[in-house]
């Protein structure tokens, strides 16, 4: 990024004296980051510029070279000809002043009624709709993995847990749902999240709106919103939109983190349910024998940086007054670096997923092992001897503490031992101490 | 809240030997906490036992006796005459204990094809859902009284500020209308928060549903859920439906802190715009001149423990494997505290606003002193003069220099100064200097 | 707590002619929380008596009388007569407020040269100050623990991991004073907070001082403080203790963390390294055969409210201007919440390993099956063979491969095979395959 | 950066027999953050040799290359010639990997008896050292420029205020003064930091040390660490370091924040207080006559990434298992990141202060409006008509309400006027209604 201290301050540095010094440049300048929106700035710009001619406010011929030459800016970016400027300080002032070297003073008349905080409330919502769209169409590919395993293992029989102690006997069809499940909630929350931020900002100005006879409603459609926003002060300042994407990101972080942990604990040898392909695992520059969860320890790590994302731009908003304030050129980068994280976590969770081998019989082990049938066998005293739940429950303690002394399954008690703690228990009971016949029902 | 030891573990401890230590007794014990949701508990169980009897899974008498106990209880709790023990541990075995001294045995059938981990699920469901709506309700007594704020004073000008800066006139009406609207999306959040948590756990029992003849949608329907959870495992340990709630809360809380910075920075002497009434004010021990704005720097303040909140459930399930883990208990006392914090902000915002009086001749004097039409110059030059945007920005900018040596407001500057600066600048200028004729454009 | 609005406002309420709200007297009471500071409070306010005696600014018999009145009510709140009112707002105008109906009209003089801000920061110093003292006792005896586990497993081998996979063979000692260390480091945080926050705010009076003759170096001296704060608006508004007291004890947490997921990991049936006591473990309603490791797991969920806490205070002090703002009373709720857990968290991970049972065959076994000598046999290969590190790497990673393949430990293969890999391995190679030798080097 | 296939994982990929997917080699690389590092990274492989040769470990020929080609790639990053790779993840990689591209096989014998765990963590301890040197002397010229502020402006009579309203006079020296004192303990937290993080964790190799005669004192001396790591499994996991350092740049930057929320403040025309020089203030693209405090509101707003990196970090050691974990890969982005944001903080409120005119006649102004001398009339009332201090209290409010009902200050109110709240006042009392007086005693 080059540095051109002579073009400084030239869009708002009329009546200023002194240069800004170099710290305050570098505080100041957004370009670093904001550039990712090059796109959207020109888009928003092309709509104004429509209007301002449609409206009559600009003439035909300077909005023709207006959108001439903002139609060469973006293949000039495209093609990674372009040279961002910090001097320029924002996305918005580098392309405006790359316009006047190419079409002159005419490039001047687009920022006619509208402002730097209108067109980035705008470029930003635009971008972040953009993202959601995105991020929706990675969720629902994990999900089309998820769906195709819970197929292929419908009838797998592993153990559900609590407390990571085994507990009842379920499939792992079901266990992979559940995520399924929470999925298809954190895509619902983005959509929500997407919809109430498609209002346009345009037209906001600086906060009061502006003199000009502009058309509002033209630009929010030809830009794809559902509206213009009811009130220009707070089109200009509000960002809950951020922060409510930083949380649907982040909600959705916890969620994968919450498989990732599995994934791992999957993965160690004592466990032995999962196997990952080597293009999903890495080795050890030590350990030659290391085959490493890498990409699942990232997803969960990822947690750190969606949860610290949203605080961040919380923090910014606390107490902020109306309407624009500097803070807020704090908003962008942990957006799109929420939208990075999250978009490499989904990816990688599908890919890790796709590519998986599950151990179906250290599963079904697994199950069998850990006295899963308890709560079986403490129905059945409750539905076949009428017991009530709670002195079923106390039976089946019993029984439990008897294999485990005797280091044995419970199915391989003896019918004597279980009716010395119950004496109404028949050979029946054998029909729900097994793991198969408590996940059938 | 009295300690009987000898209540301990009734209803888990059937095959341990020892008891809890204190100290775990006092780390695992949540019934400080968990018994606010005693009246969702108990419709809970009310629900369920309707549903055990009409599926003839239990005896009519039994289901009457053990309604008639529940309804019994409530009303105990209701008149303060319950007594609440940490040795039972939650709000579920406290009644269901209590349930056992009034009908007996008969007690123990009520807990049949159910477990804590769904019954925790739904109290905590319905408990959040009523919240909302007692929130969505407050927010909407706030918004009442801005729209009253905003027909009073649609005529009031004042600065609109940007860099808390005045920038353009505006009137209080706008500026208050700004935060109409952010409520307006606060309000929608919440609703869809509402809507998506609308479904019933009840009847995933520890995780994996039960072998009981069980009518889930009854029970749903009973509880005013849309429907069933579709995944058991994900009905007993999904809680992104308090993440949602408490990042709901949250943002509404930064909004207000905003409005009370606004607050706070208007009720000083400098600006003079407001003034609160003694009932949302205090005084001084020591400096008896004072008239201090503490409701507003409540609610400001109130904003850490409402993002702390977001974060500490967010951190709480960060890699949590399913099902349930008792991290999980940490779920509702953060809840419990957003809703009476964000509860007593939205209405002490309400009681402020409400009494406070508006001081309309200091802010049309701060919006006159400010050259906040500054702006409407440029656009004149613009629509006037033919000039670019820019080269309008740097003629004003220099005129308002001038003005500021010479220690006047813009529309007291000679019509030659401003020539001097751009010749063909004529009288009709002044017809846009004023701040009323701004604001009316 | 009772609730007497005549005695509402008594001490700041001169000039005002309102009563203050419902609302408002709930947002601003703080007696709920800072009630706990009792002690604190009464003896900064027998030094501070005690000093205006000295310095001649009331008299003897006065002093006399105020500091009998606050050891009268230090016992009534001992014997929990005291009774605390909302309307009294806090504990310092409870305490006042007994004081006069004690003692009469000379309960005024108390308050000479002295406001409740500074009286605030005072007592809060010094809570925290003690807090700090309870912690460092409490890690001690947590560390006391540990060493003795140490010595007690010097010899036990065990698997060490990254990536939650087997990686080198080390010791239980090793690995559970890896936690000792992180304790060390955490007692350190907490004593160099300790240090850092022991100076006297007493005599700041609301923030600019006191024209009175006071002795703020008696005060200091009195109250155990190193030196008086050296600036008076500083030492009202100042908080930055409390946000580290956070902190450290939020790190202190993590590190807790850490180590109850290793506990619930190794109490899986899957990893059985350890077996919990009864007194440490709990139950499940629904499933007899469960032993729950909830103290762990709740040691980690606490992590939730650590952090949270931290932020809330963190958020409440951004952009605070000084000196004491209404915000500051958030400070207190969020700091004995952090207290009350980090003991609660301390101590039961001191009770869950001192009862605890370590399998030590169960993790001899996994050393042995990891591999866990490969890194010990590429150390060979680089002292014996003198390959260079890289080339011993990957000749050791086809070895494991074989060995893999194979489904035998590395010590169980044939020397032809290794030799098949390298020609120059010697049978001397056997002598590093066993996880006894590579831990006893 | 470039991206070469071929190179992929030759360091662990001995055994694998697929390479990374895309997704994994990009959420797996660090190269793009951690290649930062170099200087430390090349200075810790330099010391290492020099020990490995030292113990006889390596040749010293080998040792001589591997030096010679390590300072040969430290000139190359210098001059900007090296070429990172992403294929080599990390900074370790690639450095080593163009090690044996300029001195060959030798190259491998660097990594002999050490790990990338054990290297990376000594980076990470070097790099965070020196951040801190650097802070603490940015701190310090920051100070200076407060003393030479505080020099200046002993005289300079302010308001100082509680509540955002002026409470009693007091001098701009002592307000800023209190900035003077919160970055002297922020800077003791940073020395407490560093003094506590200078430990060298070489030589723990992957995590349980290593069976080379390896000598970590000499390692540890040569990196100016004051002693080695007790425990290399705590030695290679631990990260409390960077949160130590994540939280006291964040809280550093939350007492700027209040620094620069009172520069927003006092630069609105409202207060007047004080001036910012062009160099420090920015323009607005459409209303010329803004000049705004731009680096004071991106100092307040960079306090959301410095809150967030904390809690990033703080979320990822959650619950994370010994000893090594992946997760720990995203340690060193955010503290990059609050090191670069809290250096640019301090900077830019030095560059700020350094630069501003405070305008002290507003300043007195402002005292002498506020009624400030409220608290010496009430403390005259005391010290000269023996009123308790409550009484004189209640005097005083009645005396501020009457000069504000006849809209005059304090010491304009006629003595008669006065003594109608309290007969014993004389007219000795107008001695302490000046402001100057106040301040001077």
């Amino acid at each position: 990024m080059s540095k051109d201290k002579s073009n400084s301050n030239q869009m708002w540095g009329g009546r200023f004296e002194d240069k800004p010094s170099d710290i305050m440049e570098q505080i100041n300048a957004s370009i670093g980051v904001d550039k990712r929106m090059w796109r959207q700035d020109i888009r928003g710009s092309l709509a104004h510029c429509e209007m301002l001619v449609k409206q009559g406010i600009i003439k035909d011929t300077d909005g023709k070279a207006i959108m001439d030459g903002l139609n060469q800016i973006a293949g000039e970016i495209e093609r990674g000809e372009f040279e961002f400027k910090t001097a320029l300080e924002d996305i918005h002032m580098n392309i405006e002043s790359r316009l006047r070297e190419i079409i002159g003073d005419a490039a001047g008349r687009l920022h006619t009624a509208r402002s730097r905080n209108d067109q980035v409330a705008t470029d930003f919502r635009l971008w972040t709709r953009e993202a959601i769209d995105s991020i929706v169409k990675d969720i629902e590919e994990l999900q089309d993995v998820i769906a195709r395993l819970c197929k292929d293992h419908a009838g797998s029989i592993m153990p559900g847990f609590t407390h990571l102690q085994a507990a009842q006997p379920i499939t792992l069809a079901k266990h992979l749902d559940a995520y399924f499940q929470m999925l298809e909630r954190d895509k619902g929350r983005f959509k929500d999240a997407q919809k109430r931020l498609n209002e346009s900002p345009l037209g906001s100005a600086a906060l009061a709106g502006t003199p000009y006879p502009i058309d509002r409603e033209y630009t929010a459609e030809k830009l794809g919103f559902d509206r213009p926003t009811a009130n220009t002060l707070d089109g200009v300042s509000a960002r809950d939109f951020a922060t409510e994407f930083l949380f649907c990101a982040a909600q959705t972080g916890l969620h994968l983190s919450r498989l990732a942990e599995e994934i791992i604990l999957w993965a160690t040898p004592q466990f032995g349910f999962i196997r990952l392909s080597d293009a999903w695992s890495t080795g050890s520059s030590i350990m030659p024998q290391k085959k490493n969860p890498d990409a699942a320890e990232l997803v969960r790590g990822k947690t750190g940086r969606l949860n610290g994302n949203l605080i961040q731009m919380m923090t910014v908003l606390k107490g902020l007054p109306l309407a624009y304030n500097k803070d807020l050129q704090e908003d962008k980068e942990s957006t799109f670096d929420s939208f990075d994280a999250i978009s490499l976590c989904i990816k990688a969770t599908t890919g890790m997923l796709d590519t998986a081998t599950f151990n179906t019989d250290r599963m079904l082990a697994a199950a069998e092992d850990g006295y899963t049938t308890a709560t079986a066998l403490a129905d059945w005293c409750v539905m076949k001897l009428d017991l009530p739940f709670r002195d079923a429950h106390h039976v089946t303690g019993a029984i439990v503490k008897m294999a485990e002394n005797k280091g044995v399954k419970l199915h391989e008690l003896e019918l004597s031992d279980m009716q010395a703690v119950n004496g109404a228990i028949t050979d029946e009971i054998y029909s729900v101490l097994k793991v198969e016949n408590a996940v059938n029902r």
